[in-house]
């Protein structure tokens, strides 16, 4: 299983927002769209042994974590716009237990804490952060969990929680990548892996 | 300098289209779209040392083609409607002959026969294709030119036309991938090089 974990600092937590506004109105939740068409995106088909947690730290109702399962994922096209109405359609959720919004997306008031706690023990969990050992020179298990911020670095207290799960850090190239672009880059090194 | 050319089977070559509608009425536009993200994005920053071609081959009136230059690119944001906004803007100009439509973003009526050939003699030039060799196998030059097609493959007619630039065939892992992704994957390695 892979398993990406991404934080999404300002992301919006209600559906209370424009289509036409992911940017700005919605707390660039357009990064973690795009985080979305990477992780699940082959050409013509849908990574199956994958899933995606998506925790949005915005206003108005903070934290709000999306899961993402591939093996029952449908309705997901590449586009920004149509993934933004079905993130939307799950933020429109009220319970605060993990309830089904379509198809292989869920909707919790999990936090980071809590989305971390739910990663298997057997998981090797991998912190993408700039100054980590290259990934083409790393042992990459099976059972692989990445976990990145989006446009803003973690804090000094969510990087403190990662600790607690012994992540190796790891980094993708000589320069700093789009969170989006990071995730695609894992996802060719463990196809290469044929993990 | 690096530099892709990209063709846009379907892509509509006029500015009469709605930023709501960029994978049906566009023609795939949002294809080409969010191969510029992955062409010119690093962590804020611009790829300055880049070239990008779009061929549109939709109706009404093609081709069309926009070329991007990273040293020049100002406005442009990471998310596809804004993109998709510059874009049309471009292909609101009427001029057959190479037209700037803002910084950066250039329109005219050149054809994919007419964009190979302004490719200067001495770049290597790179036919990205499943069954090519693995990119990181290949010697890459500092001038490279990668060639590609949207979500729909080359024509046999478009094939031939490379063919006589004398392209290397490269592949960039196990699975084929969306033409976005291509972009990225290729961008992730030549910064590896030094490229």
């Amino acid at each position: 299983m892979r398993r990406f974990v991404v934080i999404g600092h300002r992301a919006i937590t209600s559906g209370d927002f424009k289509l036409e506004d992911l940017c700005g109105g919605a707390g660039r939740l357009d990064v973690l769209l795009r985080s979305i068409n990477s992780a699940f995106f082959l050409s013509h088909d849908i990574r199956r042994d994958m899933e995606m947690h998506l925790v949005l730290q915005g206003p108005p109702k903070p934290p709000r974590t999306i899961r993402l399962v591939g093996s029952e994922l449908r309705y997901l096209n590449p586009d920004e716009r149509s993934t933004g109405a079905l993130i939307r359609n799950a933020l429109m959720k009220k319970n605060s237990e993990e309830e089904r919004s379509s198809p292989g997306i869920y909707i919790s008031d999990r936090s980071y804490k809590d989305v971390l706690s739910t990663v298997p023990r057997e998981s090797q969990v991998i912190y993408l952060k700039e100054d980590g050992k290259d990934i083409r020179e790393v042992d990459l298990r099976e059972d692989v969990t990445f976990v990145l911020s989006d446009d803003q670095d973690m804090t000094a207290e969510e990087e403190e929680l990662l600790m607690d799960h012994g992540p190796e850090k790891v980094c993708l190239g000589p320069y700093s990548y789009h969170s989006d672009h990071c995730v695609l880059l894992v996802n060719n090194e463990l196809d290469r892996r044929g993990l």
